[in-house]
């Protein structure tokens, strides 16, 4: 069976748990998924027949089951010449494509009950194949590799806008495709975000594990031009596309020496992450590992700076894929249980005011004795200046 | 009157205009548009009354109007107790927001007609304020300084994805915020494309002018490893924001020099955009300036290269705003009559076989005398060896 046959058999399977006799895959993060390829088209998977392939564009494509349209409403006449069964009830990406879509996918289909069905292909999506594995093995020798030189990228007097755009350079230059997919229409980046000092503490619009204030209204979020100083914490996350899975990865960076507290709040940061690895096997609750965070952060008195302070998030890792917040979510009220071959990053994270924001993030693989370690790099606060 | 009121006058005008008694914002980019920030909220826009801004996130907003709640399901109680009557029929973003996303704010406003505002917002947009128009200037002026730098940039034996790296950095230097807004989901791209030699042919999912194969199935568009040789063309169109206003503009470098033909249909891409810019008027049907690239495209023998050449975009040029593809859009069966005051993209280009892509995109705002080119830079090839 084919990488691509086992990931549709995979919704499929899901198709069947949520009663769905066909599945109709129409936006670029699922043709990605289950094609391989983003195409302008519409993936038609039947529960028991073997699916077919509308494409608009590119030209050119070949197989046995590409089938050249113009429009989405050509599909049924096909299906219909083909002998294939008008499904009872169809599944549509209804938490991703835009209402005045579904509709034009409902008429399609009129006679069909339509039903939502991005829980069940974010389902499918959670528990990761022996190729995608590989792919985030790779994401993460890179995404390391580029995150090893960040100090030679370093200069003293540059802002954190200027460090960021060495290192987002750094990154294009190992092979990153740059664009930072999120799942939702809500959460935005560039190529990932930089927090040097008090910017960490920035309440943010966006529901990323911190924020800071960027440099523009447009677009709240990560460096805005703070002056990196001596004593100031520089958190880097970079999402790292290097193979079309996002690996995510956070390490803490120093100019000169920091605080003590603030290296008390980073060991505890690594702490957290230890039990969240520890806790990385298949039946845990993911509620439990952010639980577990916080009751590890609030003895050791820093439940009030964990995950932000005047705003904090209420979760510590979520899921990787094509997207950066896949499922599941640790945090709170996430009463999902982990899998086998999840992917998941943890991100326990502090805002110390006056310094900045300390704390660690790596991608896991979710084993049947741990939590595994994608993205290999020491967890040290590094200092930029040594 | 400030800007934002400004602009959502525009907005309440189009509510009249299409019997809507109040619109719900929810969306980012549109949120950007009415109050000048992204933020996790809703905007809600009664036709008489003034406008309500139910906050989320991030916390610490001030202002008369700015209520924070947890959920939008508190948004109708609020009206009540304010003595807000409910509205008869209410406009949704119907063609951004996700399927579910409507039907939570469907059953918010139950008893209301819901309707897509989608159409109304776009059209509002197109029209750009005095304010929006200076932020245009400031990007053309920003935008066209790096195009300005590209040969210091250029070194014989580097790759086209090399030579965008360093323009990408370039840009971010010059101020750029990176991200690049595209209306709809199926268009996706980093900072924008460069496409050399022969990739420029590679035909595309996306609807982008021109598209080029990529590097990866991931992200098929843009640079593909090519290397720079002799006689290739050398496409760029980085897209320009600067301001959360998009500049659109392309310039076309060479390696030396290109072959006459070539050279032959820049110059002819440079008489449809003179044409396009005097046609750039209030009235003008915006089909009209499609057809008339069209057929100087034919009279010079090129109209089977115009646009791509196995699959050729069916539009010489689109409306430029906080999104890259806003409206109008200059293309078949495109009805629209230009009006004072938008704000336009005009891209003719041709791919010539064994060459590469060459043409031209400026940004023109449309006044009552003709298109004036907002990005300021000389139009002709540039040969990045001189």
């Amino acid at each position: 069976m084919t990488e691509y046959q086992i990931r549709i058999d995979k919704i499929r399977r899901e198709m069947c748990a949520a009663g769905a006799d066909a599945c109709l895959i129409t936006t670029n993060v699922n043709l990605l998924y289950t094609t391989g390829q983003v195409l302008a088209g519409y993936l038609y998977i039947p529960r028991q027949q073997e699916h077919l392939l509308f494409v608009r564009r590119p030209v050119g494509l070949t197989g046995d089951r590409v089938i050249y349209v113009r429009k989405p409403e050509e599909i049924t006449g096909i299906l219909d010449q083909r002998g294939i069964a008008r499904p009872k009830s169809i599944m549509l990406e209804g938490d991703v494509i835009p209402h005045s879509e579904w509709l034009r996918y409902e008429a399609v289909f009129s006679g069909s009950t339509v039903i939502n069905g991005t829980p069940a292909i974010r389902k499918a999506r959670s528990i990761k194949t022996d190729f995608e594995i590989s792919l985030f093995r790779q994401s993460g020798i890179l995404h390391s590799g580029v995150y090893r030189k960040i100090p030679q990228l370093f200069r003293r007097g540059m802002t954190d806008v200027e460090l960021s755009i060495e290192i987002e350079r750094a990154m294009r230059l190992a092979g990153s495709y740059g664009i930072f997919r999120v799942f939702g229409q809500s959460m935005e980046i560039f190529v990932g975000s930089l927090l040097a000092g008090d910017n960490a503490a920035a309440p943010s619009p966006y529901d990323f594990a911190l924020g800071g204030r960027g440099r523009h209204p447009s677009l709240p979020v990560g460096a805005d031009n703070t002056v990196l100083r001596e004593g100031m914490a520089v958190m880097v996350d970079m999402g790292g596309n290097f193979t079309g899975y996002m690996t995510d990865m956070t390490r803490t960076f120093s100019v000169g020496q920091l605080p003590e507290h603030a290296c008390f709040a980073h060991q505890t940061a690594l702490e957290i992450q230890e039990a969240a690895a520890r806790m990385a096997v298949p039946g845990t609750v993911c509620e439990d590992i952010w639980q577990n965070a916080l009751d590890i952060a609030a003895r050791n008195g820093l439940k009030d700076c964990f995950m932000g302070i005047s705003q904090q998030a209420k979760f510590v890792g979520h899921g990787v894929g094509i997207e950066i917040n896949e499922w599941p979510i640790l945090g709170a009220r996430s009463q999902t249980l982990l899998e086998k071959d999840m992917m998941i990053a943890v991100e326990p994270k502090f805002v110390i005011a006056g310094v900045g924001a300390v704390g660690i993030e790596n991608t896991f693989l979710v084993t049947a004795s741990a939590g595994e370690k994608i993205t290999l790099l020491d967890d040290q606060i590094v200092d930029l200046t040594a």
